[in-house]
């Protein structure tokens, strides 16, 4: 039987610290869905879209991995897809404490699906979207902590 | 002389976590007022008195509670009420950290008023009024952490 | 009736940390005992017995408080004792963690005792047992962490 | 191919909450090596070789689960038995400090072996198997938080 | 060669915590720049020129402090200014985790800018301007936590 | 005036990591103290004379370093050479609470003394005197984690 995961996030822009993490779930899972989570009430700089494009062009053909958009409580979406794991990277002890919270909550409502937590990388272990766009919204240099696609696409953004 | 204690938050609504602590704060006062805090900058989903009628529903006939809602410095209103004792409860060392300034500045504020803290059990360590209006809000099933008139109150608000 | 506390610790020796604590535990409780756990594994630098003495001395003729030595569990002595709370100190991220999971472990060993908590007063921060005794192994000055008594012992147990 | 890995510790003695971390291992591997590290600068509470057979007690016949000990460095254990994953149960925030510093260490000398981490069940967050010996050292009651055979196991060795 | 370092912050506005920090560089460093991050998307109760006047009063004449106002990456402005350091006060855990994210992050930017920490004061340890503001908008009284200059202001601004 | 500090610790054996924050130090101070405690009561696994020794040789030829062993206080040896700051490096929230402790001890004992504190670099965020020798008394490949010097002295202190 094939095993699927979920890997959910904000993904607003995704940074060489979330291309680690997914790599290394590939390594766990035959098939890895990277989910964008659509929060109609939280307007991030790209568009849900937007994200899942440069993901796609990031990530490049690679059949174990697949690009998504979704709506509504992760759990009902890892369960509609038929998923048995969510992977979540960890970089800090205040992710670790909300990140717990979450995996309790989603297990107690769904028990059959369980998170599993990956540590990030010690060299993207400060790279989180929001430092990369407010660097590159001063015209800073974040060519080491996103894709080339990434890059160009908050230049552009940005440049508006 | 009758010990008096305040219970403060915003609950918004009340969780079964928020009983708990409750529950266990009248086994050490005489007299437990919960204090729902007003802020005028911060809307909530249910209004400060919606937030008193599901208090005083949920907590039902009981000499030893009553539920009232306070605006300005919590601090004051511990003294205008004349109790000695403000009641918290603690679930993760993010609480803790803002729990503890917090109490220093009041003590500073005034002596005379101690801050007590009583720590979450673990059946609630994840229960919040924030995660459980998001699952709400998405028509997962909070029935595990609310009792039935929240839940029953959160269906109705949302359906709106 | 009256109300029982329990304030453990190993108290070796009492600092002003310890001090501040019990006396804001005796503004909660009629009665408030300062007990010495007595664990034979662990050799402290004053036997239980010139705990117990030191602690008499600095707290004087105080008819809430009683000092005692106990062995074994905390919550079987609480029990015995007839107590419904035992009182603790809090006073950083590390303690917090630890206590935490003390206090969940004993509700569960005996749910109708609860543990409290005080946060440390700002002034007494980082004053510890283990600290004051390396200041004052080393002829450092700590007259104004620890009571005059307190002082006076360690250094006549230090010279030895 | 066979997906194999290492779930390694003192488990001096193994508690419900390794059983429940194990059991949900044995869920997103085909086969997970209980490896018990034998320490010998350590001496625990049972031999490792105890430790062993408690385990294999508890955990009966199951095809998934192989129970070993092994001395020496972890990462060069997992290489030796051909895993790719060690996993980790996370409990709290200390541990997740110390965990993220050996997954980091480990990644560096063997970048084919990841860590992953999964959330300790909420009902085991505070069981320790320090804790449960000190427990059990004074009589108190183990039973929630053991298997029988293993509670039986420290009444023996206590008993001495 | 003189050393000149740069104290960054919102400052919004200055506490006795800061001046404590600010004091403590000046015994470091030959000359130290407050700079007052100037944020255009998020608006303070006081502006950013305000804040300025606010410190300078405060300061009085010191040849060694100089206040500014800048805009951008803090990296830019202290590479800039010609400064080889960097100085952040650290209050608490919560603090210290996004500190260590910001100066990796800066040192990557510009490795020959490096970022020195000091510890605040206890006296100080739970005033932040944010806590401030709040006591002073319900007329607590601040006079502990400010300057009598930084009170009236807060007075006038918060009765308009 | 020459400003000196005092960079304090064990060095049992000196790591990357300590060189590494010795290195940014010596672009703050004019003369950096490398000073190795001396606790009779906790045995290492090298002397303090062969700890200073390494340090020496892989220090090298340096007009601004100084290697050298200290028994008793800290804060009395600060005092004792003249030195206005003590540095420290911060690796993970466990070390931030310990540190704050000791800075604020310090400080009370010697206000004319403050303790500096510098982030380790993300490369040596694992890299702990105490990991090393546990990878090396098991053949671990340690020549990453410090200079060649040092891996020497371990292969030749472990194989006796």
């Amino acid at each position: 039987m094939q095993t699927l995961a979920i890997y959910p996030g904000s993904f607003d822009p995704v940074t060489n610290g979330h291309l680690d993490i997914l790599q290394r779930a590939t390594m766990l899972f035959d098939r890895v869905v990277v989910a964008i989570a659509h929060n109609v009430n939280k307007q991030g700089l790209f568009t849900p879209d937007e994200r899942a494009d440069l993901l796609r062009t990031v990530i490049g053909d690679n059949d174990k991995v697949e690009v998504d958009v979704f709506e509504g409580l992760l759990i009902d979406y890892a369960r509609r897809r038929g998923a048995r794991s969510i992977v979540r990277g960890l970089r800090a002890v205040a992710d670790f404490e909300y990140e717990f919270q979450l995996a309790l909550m989603n297990r107690r409502l769904e028990p059959s699906v369980d998170t599993i937590f990956l540590m990030t990388d010690e060299s993207n272990f400060y790279v989180s979207s929001s430092l990369v766009k407010e660097v590159a919204r001063f015209d800073g240099d974040v060519s080491e902590f996103v894709p080339d696609a990434v890059r160009e696409a908050l230049l552009a953004k940005l440049a508006r």
